[in-house]
């Protein structure tokens, strides 16, 4: 019996969990502390994933161990069980980690990614932003995510009061607004070996710098596919990626394609994998980080849409009655074991399968409608 | 956040657990000894289940509690806790764990059961035997399954054999031998309030007493599943079944069908149902006990085919290369987590879908004898 060791304890290693036990893969996890999403897991330590004790005793007797976010202490239990794979590797973590390097890597292996710059000092960043013009966007190179650790400025003094806040030891990125007509994700399971599938390019809409929905196929055009595809590989490639890796992209009125970001795991964009695809991109990122031979990513339905359910209210408990969303047919519900419901937090989301993309859509949103997070 | 409790921790216990889990729905098993098949879950209560205190630890905080086998103890849950439900009744549970009291009720309501008799002595049986024909079977009334308690006689001399083995205080269960050409099961999920779905027909194949394969959908004529369908969900209604059960029949050669056995619990025959319909078996089982809408068991592909991975060594621990098999396409392998192989014990199944049946067929038993257990 193989185990895999995770790293973090949210949704992702849930589903992750729900992927690898079907096969017979047991699931370790180690959590700073305790985390609603893997409470109904046997196999979880809580403790402080800095010391190195506690990081050995999680690791020994793991087959692989592998990252909830690249912000997991994947070097620190590399450097006490060396013998013991950790994918994605450390390095790849580390370049994703810091926008400003990711993006650097990116750009030298000729990925088309927005012109940016990276300015040590706000009298830098005055300059940067003249030359990329206004507006466009600073973020911080470590921490933002999901909307936080960014903003669009439209002139200096934006430009001022937001460095103020967003700076850190090595500046920051400034980045040029990228006036894209549509967001897309390219999901990639690889091996150490190389070898890897591709996912389906997926439509993705962020609401408020959130995911909200994705829809598969993405009904671009074949070649904008088949450019992603391409750009998606190359990055995941460029960064050494192993597991699942997820490629967001921005598609420009000309049809050009430039990537926002790399994700060094499974993704929100790919959870409508679970019922969508031979196999979801929680079970490829098992097999992928455990040198299994990985699965097909063939759509089992012509199409498949997923919608977010983020919570809408604060504090409250999770409520006991779905009843009414599961009446919707064809509607899968995932919850993700949050006991606390805190608006805008990603309590579960749901999937409908079928051959009309606009019903499966309009199914989808009434379905989370109904669930009163 | 729900709770379901269930008493009894094997695979049937894992799949249900696995398929509660994405819905937000808590699980808890109340086992008599540690159990591999769910040692992955947080909330095992290991214990004396005769034990009235040990009952009521387990039960309370619970918002329904099932059995993953008719010798649950059931009844005893349901005195500690009275005001938990306990799916299926015990009272269903009753009838079904005595094949004697299950065939007389079934018989009561005009349904199809292979001519049967319930001789208390020897002499009664071999009185019963001369009616019935040789060859004939004998089961034990209580604890027989998988072949275990059942014998086939062709004689008075075996009939007397057989009885000093078999016979309990309450005699034994004498079976006409039913000459059928197939055999098939029909599933059913059910609430309290009466509302059900139904699953395909599956057409199955039984090896050395145990399940080797099922296929879905039958390949019968419609008018014998339609009279399947009618059948099963009669012998459900009868018995009071709430939960998943499944009905087991056999196909006579004049299109005829008889009711071999029916099970209060998600059923092997249903495992292809994890990937091969909308909603599976344990999702709908999961869903019907704890009263919440029932899920679609349509189809998700043209054909599936089930095969299960049974062991063929003594003593050996788990392999831990199953990759070859992972390399068939399309094969869903799923293992229970069970530490020690055994001959005959079940150690997972394979499911594949796909439009060619015999094809499917193929790939499934490949992929079993790839993993070499």
């Amino acid at each position: 019996m193989r185990t895999l060791g995770i790293l973090g304890g949210g949704q992702l290693g849930r589903m992750t969990a729900l992927a690898a036990l079907p096969m017979g893969v047991r699931v370790r996890f180690l959590v700073p502390e305790p985390a609603d999403s893997v409470s109904d897991f046997a196999d979880v330590h809580v403790g402080d994933w800095t010391d190195p004790a506690v990081l050995k005793a999680f690791a020994e007797g793991c087959d692989a161990i592998t990252v909830e976010s690249e912000w997991a202490p994947a070097e620190g239990v590399m450097e006490v069980c060396p013998e013991i794979p950790v994918w994605p590797h450390p390095v790849t973590l580390s370049a994703i980690r810091d926008k400003g390097t990711q993006k650097s890597e990116l750009t030298a292996a000729q990925l088309p990614v927005a012109a940016f710059e990276l300015p040590q000092t706000l009298d830098e960043a005055l300059v940067a932003a003249e030359k990329l013009g206004y507006p466009c966007l600073i973020k911080r190179r470590k921490g933002s995510y999901d909307g936080y650790g960014n903003a669009t400025v439209h002139s200096p003094d934006e430009l001022r009061a937001a460095w103020a806040r967003l700076a850190q030891e090595n500046g920051a990125l400034l980045e040029a607004f990228a006036p894209f007509t549509h967001e897309l994700s390219v999901l990639v399971a690889r091996r150490a070996d190389g070898e890897h599938v591709f996912y389906p390019v997926a439509r993705t809409e962020q609401r408020d710098h959130r995911c909200h929905a994705v829809e598969v196929p993405s009904r671009f055009t074949p070649d904008t596919d088949r450019r992603a595809h391409l750009i998606a590989l190359r990055a995941v490639e460029i960064l050494g990626g192993v597991g699942l890796m997820a490629v967001e992209m921005f598609l420009l009125p000309n049809g050009d394609l430039l990537i926002n970001e790399v994700a060094p795991r499974p993704h929100n964009t790919g959870h409508y994998s679970i019922e969508g695809c031979e196999t979801s991109q929680f079970e490829n990122h098992v097999r992928a980080v455990l040198g299994l031979p990985l699965g097909s990513t063939a759509l089992r339905a012509p199409h498949a849409c997923m919608v977010n359910v983020l919570g809408h209210r604060s504090g409250a408990p999770f409520p006991r009655a779905f009843g009414e969303g599961l009446e919707v047919e064809g509607a899968h519900i995932h919850l993700y074991g949050k006991e606390e419901v805190r608006p805008r937090r990603k309590m579960g989301h749901v999937t409908v399968l079928g051959a009309d993309p606009e019903e499966i859509r309009t199914r989808a949103e009434h379905t989370v409608s109904l669930l009163q997070l």
